[in-house]
This record gives structure tokens, C-alpha cells and sequence, in this order.
């Protein structure tokens, strides 16, 4: 049994590894662009991440919600970003000694799946551009996400930012809406 | 980007999907063989799931904990039976219309990412064999998981069964602890 995960073939052209972000704006912009392509070319929800090098601004891995095109439920961005940004490191942490920090940018706050993982990848940093409303209002279920599971990360030195470009990855959701893209495990 | 996961080559043998176990215990037993066998064979830590069809008990497909092997922390033992079973399926739910009841036995409770993983798979049946402190007092931590989380689930319709064979389970614990097996992410 082997499974083969990859990004659709637009990604690449919009998100190479080794693109440079120079600030928190433009990192976010560019997770909210994969979200919005991934609207516009049907290859899935409207959800998109990026895992970055924190100090170089450069991109380690992208990320796009791909429940639908690959058949697999466990591939929200957050975690798609994450296993490919691992990949590309070849190390089951991106937290590891001597490791340049990584941050997780994400046009949506984690679901309970994400945020867990986001645990386990070892970045340091956690940057959120709509919130779990705004999923919801959507009608994505965000599952047993509580004030308290964003304490348990901080208190293990994962710094969160949330709602930084929040109406621009609003807009993005509201475009799905439009096109009546699926609501899976709604 | 392409990311291929795969399973060790000893599981075909042991859990090769279509096997029928007949009653719970045939089926945790089956699981908690898995992550023992993950730790004698040296390929990931001590945990160890499977999907089964609830009425036919029929193997879906079996999950060990691949984080290590892999470099990759998102794949956790119920992670990779949830996207290894979707994926022979041909769906992102394995909870679909028309579909029988599927159910995930694992040989321990589900850290935060794998409780939102097992809501999203459309699973109708959760069965663990050791608990949250088992999984801790191994010095594994299992991330912002709350009774309000099972209660989650529940009201989404899973049911839930804890501590079948928990012994078991954690011999394999003991076993893991005695050879010096890696604690990533503790």
C-alpha cells in the first residue's frame, strides 16, 4: 500500500521553494494566494498555507487544501505544507537544534487536525489570517478547537498571530461561496 | 513536490487488508500486534491502529506510527490507516452514503491531531487501548486533547470505547521504554 501525495501543477509557478517574502504581509499574501488559486483552478477548498525559514523570509513549502482531488481527508494545507516542508528537510521536525526558526502561515485558523499538528512540525511561529468563525460561518466545521489549545501551543514556545489580513482571506471564502465549491464534513 | 508514504514491508504480512477479525478484541489485538511489532522491527514508535468495516470485519487498512521512518510528523499511526483506507476507497470519507460503518481501533488514545483526523475520516466507531496517560507517563505528548473534545465527537455521531486491552498496549510501552526508543516531540 503506497500513497503518493502531490500539489496541483499551478502551485509551483506561484509558490517555488526558495521565494523570498520579505515581510509578515507578504508572507501571508502569498498563503491567501494559493488559497484563492485553489479556488479559481477547482483543485479544492479554499484554504491555503506556507511554511517559511522566519529570519530569511524564504519559502521552505507550500500548501493547499486537498481533501477532494487526492481523497484524503487529513490533507487540509496546514498539514500538506508541513509534511512537504519536512520532506524537503528530510527531518520529522523543522524545530531540530541547529535549525533555522519556521513558521507556519495559514489563510485560516487551524482545525483541531492542524492545530495538533502544527504542534508536532516544530515551528515556532503560528500566523492566522481568518478565523474559526469565518470557517464556520462557511460552514466547515473547525472540530474541538478551544482558548485552551492555543494556550497549550503557546506554552510550548509556539508564538500565535491571528487575523492578520483576515478580510482579504475572507473574500477568498466568500469566492468558493459564489462558485458553490463543496463543503465536505460540513 | 511528490511525497510517497508508505508502510514497512512486515505489515502486508501481519495486516493485509480484507483480513476478517471477528469481535473487538480480535480487532484491538490486531492493532496493538502492530505497534509491537513497530517497535521490535525498529521502524517507529509504539503505536499502532487499524479501520475496519464494523459489521463484516474486514480490514480496511492498518496504520503504524511511520514519524521517524518517514520524517514526518503528521504520520501518526491513525493518520496513515485513515489515508492508506480512504485512499483504496477512492474517498476523502470513509463515513459516506451508501457506504457500511467504518470503525478505527488504535492502541492508544489519539493526541490532538489525530482526534480531529479521526472526525474528518467519517469513522462512526473510535476503540483505544491506552489512555492519555499511559501515552504520557512514556513521556509522548498528546497535545490539547479535553473531555470537551470527546464530547465533540460524539455529538457528531462517534462512538467511543476507551481502554480495551489497555494492558496490552502498554506492555508494548514498557517494551518501547527498555530498548531506548526515540521520544520525538515529548
Amino acid at each position: 500500500m503506497t500513497l503518493t501525495i502531490t500539489l496541483p501543477p499551478w502551485v509551483d509557478a506561484l509558490a517555488a521553494p526558495g521565494t523570498v517574502c520579505v515581510d509578515d504581509e507578504a508572507k501571508m499574501r502569498l498563503a491567501i494566494r494559493l488559497a484563492r488559486e485553489n479556488v479559481v483552478r477547482g483543485t479544492g477548498g479554499p484554504f491555503g498555507s506556507a511554511i517559511f525559514e522566519r529570519k530569511s523570509g524564504k519559502l521552505v513549502a507550500p500548501g493547499v487544501n486537498s481533501v477532494v482531488r487526492l481523497n484524503n481527508s487529513v490533507l487540509h494545507a496546514e498539514t500538506v505544507a508541513i509534511m512537504l516542508a519536512e520532506s524537503r528537510l528530510g527531518s520529522w521536525t523543522l524545530g531540530g537544534e541547529g535549525m533555522p526558526e519556521h513558521e507556519l502561515f495559514t489563510s485560516c485558523a487551524p482545525c483541531a487536525m492542524c492545530l495538533g499538528a502544527t504542534m508536532w512540525s516544530g515551528v515556532k511561529r503560528l500566523v492566522i489570517a481568518a478565523n474559526k468563525e469565518d470557517a464556520e460561518a462557511l460552514e466547515f466545521d473547525e472540530g474541538p478547537v478551544f482558548a485552551e489549545s492555543y494556550a497549550h501551543l503557546a506554552r510550548r514556545g509556539v508564538e500565535i498571530v491571528p487575523e492578520l489580513l483576515r478580510g482579504e482571506a475572507q473574500e477568498v471564502f466568500q469566492l468558493y461561496k459564489e462558485k458553490g465549491g463543496a463543503i465536505y464534513n460540513g
